[in-house]
């Protein structure tokens, strides 16, 4: 009753997303209030061509408006690596670094038997066809190192060993992220940068 | 490049918002894409139809889809008492409550000279008619505890006393929130708290 219908349902909507609290949605709503009319009509109009518009690319299942996405159609990058990465958005942290230049799977989601998403949930099979069929020679498994990202990154690594055998499998290096303090470190990261250490040159 | 391009534009929308950063906005947009297609395109009817359904009540300049707001219309509430606020926000967290029976009359900001906004920018002019012509016995003046708002407060109290000096100005208590603790209370509150304390009986 207090808020006109529109703002409410508008708001409504917004508490729906992640990290979105009533207080953060009314004042969002009232927000977007303010802002032109024809910016309004614009966002209205991508968010309800949103879906139609975004595909999954046909080689590594990213987002894109195309068949292949950029990345799998860039003849520059190296094709014979594969990084296997939860999200789309972990595809973006590692290409605003420019710091990779092969390219990618897109799992959507991690093994998670809690809530319920078995590996028949995600973009494995998908993985393995690739493995199987294109002239990969190694893949780096970048799961997320929580405890379903770990088990993601065992099971792709079993199955991947039974297909292809010569395939070199691994893993993004644990250890301690590059500006932390020592001192507030967990200690599961101390202990996984004392075993992962290296030689000092 | 990274981003389709309807997910890019969208990210890109939602970055304008306050208080969403780059990476919030690509997890929301994300999230977006999950939603099922009708929930977005009835969310996108409402962000272009929010500008013309939303209209300020001709009373107290309240947000509202009819031309009197559901407060101002209601009989039961007391209309010689009108409590001044900065944003409807604020009427929300009164109401909320069920504190008030009163009325409200909506700044829709304060007077803020370092960012430009002279008393003829918000409805400061629909409160002084309201006083001349409507049988108002008190003004409650809740506009926010900081700078902006205590120059806000004292012009219109300054205005309302030369109109009507009948009239009863009134501010809303500072003070301790409830539930604060002392220690870590600012010492602007606790002179305020210790200059409006009350006898306790």
């Amino acid at each position: 009753m207090l808020l006109p219908n529109t703002l409410r349902k508008i708001s409504f909507f917004l508490q729906r997303l992640p990290g979105i609290g009533e207080k953060t949605a009314n004042r969002l709503a009232f927000y977007l209030l303010r802002l032109p009319k024809e910016d309004l009509e614009e966002f209205a109009k991508n968010i309800s061509e949103l879906k139609e518009k975004t595909k999954r690319c046909k080689i590594c299942q990213n987002l894109s408006e195309e068949e292949i996405c950029p990345i799998c159609a860039d003849k520059n990058r190296n094709h014979s690596i594969v990084m296997v990465v939860e999200s789309p958005l972990d595809i973006i942290a590692f290409e605003n670094g420019q710091i990779y230049d092969g390219v990618y799977h897109v799992l959507h989601g991690k093994i998670d038997p809690l809530n319920n998403i078995r590996p028949e949930d995600i973009f494995l099979k998908e993985l393995f066809e690739r493995v199987k069929s294109d002239n990969i020679k190694e893949v780096i498994i970048a799961t997320n190192p929580d405890m379903e990202g770990e088990a993601t990154a065992m099971y792709i690594r079993d199955r991947i060993k039974k297909i292809n055998p010569e395939i070199k499998i691994s893993r993004l290096a644990y250890g301690l992220p590059v500006g932390a303090s020592i001192e507030y470190a967990d200690y599961m990261t101390l202990k996984k940068s004392i075993i992962g250490r290296e030689e000092y040159k």
